[in-house]
C-alpha cells in the first residue's frame, strides 16, 4: 500500500488517499492552533504522541464495541484509517465545567455536572464553530435525526468507557470532542482523533491540566503534559 | 382590586402584586433596550401599543386553546395577568433567518427555513442570554424534561396560529420569543408578552421591518412601525 495525493490538510493532521480503496493515510502534525486559529504554535513531538494516543483509545473503544475508523499505525506519526466522509458536526461531551461551558453557563471551572452535557457544534471555521441544536442541524441538513441520535448515544457510551479507563490511570476526563464519518456503504462510525488536543485531562489528585489548555493558556510544560498522558496510557 | 407593591421591574415592564391573590398588575413601559442593554432609548407610545397588541395576541391564542396568563386590560398601558413564576428560559421560534440565527449559521437574512427552528436561551443578563440546549437546561435544573417538551410543543402551535393569522394581516412572522410560567398549582402556561419588542414582523409585500429591529438598527420610524402593527391587528 502506498500514500497517494493529499485529500485534506487540517490544523493538526494531513489526510492522504492510498492505493487501497477505502483506506486513508493520516499524518499527525506538531502544529497547534487555538481560539479558531487566532493562536498558533508548535508542540514538539505532538504529532507522534497524538497519533499513538489516538491509536490506544480507538483500539480500546473497538474492543468495547464502538466501531471506529482506526486501522493501524504506519509510523510514529502516521496511521491508517478507514475512508469516511466526516460530518460537519463536532460532538462535545462534558463531565466537569471548563472552557466555553463554564463561560456560557456562568459556572466555576471545575464544577461537577450532575449529568454529562452533550453539545453539537457546527464545524465551520468562518463562523467560529458555533454551538447549534437539533433544529439548526435539521435546517442545514448536516445530519439526519437518526444519525444525530446515534452520534449522541455513541458519544455517551464513549464517555462511560473512557471515564472508567482513565480513572484507573489517575486521569479525570473533564470533556472531549468527537467527530463522526459515514462509510461508502452509509454506516455512521466514530472517526477523527482522541488526544490531548481534543480532550481535557486533569490529574486525579493535583487537578493539573494535562492537555491543550496548557498551550491555550500559556501554562508551560505543554510537551511534558502530552508525554505524561502517553506514559500513563502505557506508552514509553 | 388594587395595585400593591412592585414585584419586579424589567427592561420593558413593571409587575406589581394586587389585592387579588394569584393576579399580577403589569405596566408596559416606553423604555427600549437592545443588545443586552448596551443600547437604550425610548419609543414613545410603545407601552400602550405593546400592552394592547399583547392583549390581542393572548386573546386569540386563548381562543385557539393555548392557555396563557393574560386576563384583561386595566388601562391603555396596563394589563391584569395570572400570577406565575417565570421559567428562566426564552423559547425562540424562527421561520426565516434573521438576527443572531443568520449570523450563527452563516445564512443571508431573509433565507426561508425548511422547518421552524426552535431555540432555547438562558434568561441571564450577566451571561448575555446565551443559547443553551436540553442538556444545559437539565444540568442547571432550569426546567424538567416534560416542561421543556411542553414548551417546545406549545411554541410550535403558537407559531402555526400566529403565522396564519398574521398572513391575513399581510404580515410575515419572521421569528418570535416566548416565555413560560408555572402557576401556583404547578401548571405550565404561556406568559410574558407578544409584541413588536419580542417578534420580527415584516410587511408581506415590501418586506419592510415593522418591529424592534427599527430601533436596534436605527432605521427610523420606530413608533410608526409599532402603530402600524396595532392598526393591522384591528386597533386604531
Amino acid at each position: 500500500m502506498e500514500k497517494l495525493e493529499l485529500l485534506y490538510e487540517g490544523k493538526a493532521k494531513k489526510v492522504y488517499k492510498t492505493t487501497e480503496a477505502g483506506q486513508y493515510w493520516v499524518e499527525y502534525k506538531d502544529d497547534a492552533t487555538a481560539f479558531n486559529g487566532e493562536k498558533r504554535g508548535t508542540i514538539l513531538g505532538k504529532g507522534e504522541l497524538n497519533n499513538q494516543i489516538t491509536g490506544i483509545f480507538f483500539e480500546l473503544l473497538a474492543d468495547k464495541g464502538i466501531e471506529n475508523h482506526y486501522l493501524r499505525q504506519l509510523s510514529k506519526n502516521e496511521q491508517l484509517v478507514q475512508a469516511v466522509k466526516i460530518l460537519p458536526i463536532e460532538v462535545v461531551v462534558r463531565n466537569i465545567a471548563a472552557g466555553t461551558l463554564a463561560k456560557r453557563l456562568g459556572l466555576a471551572e471545575g464544577t461537577e455536572l450532575l449529568h454529562p452535557v452533550v453539545e453539537f457544534y457546527y464545524k465551520d471555521d468562518s463562523l467560529g464553530d458555533p454551538l447549534i441544536n437539533e433544529s439548526h442541524i435539521a435546517v442545514l441538513g448536516l445530519a439526519t435525526k437518526e444519525q444525530l441520535e446515534e452520534m449522541q448515544e455513541i458519544s455517551l457510551k464513549v464517555n462511560e468507557i473512557l471515564l472508567g479507563y482513565l480513572k484507573e490511570k489517575e486521569i479525570i476526563l473533564v470533556d472531549f470532542k468527537l467527530e463522526f464519518g459515514v462509510t461508502s456503504d452509509g454506516k455512521l462510525i466514530l472517526a477523527d482523533e482522541i488526544s490531548p488536543d481534543t480532550c481535557r485531562f486533569w490529574d486525579l489528585t493535583t487537578k493539573e491540566k494535562l492537555d491543550k489548555d496548557r498551550f491555550r493558556r500559556d501554562l508551560g510544560k505543554v510537551e511534558d503534559a502530552y508525554q505524561e498522558i502517553y506514559r500513563r496510557l502505557g506508552g514509553v
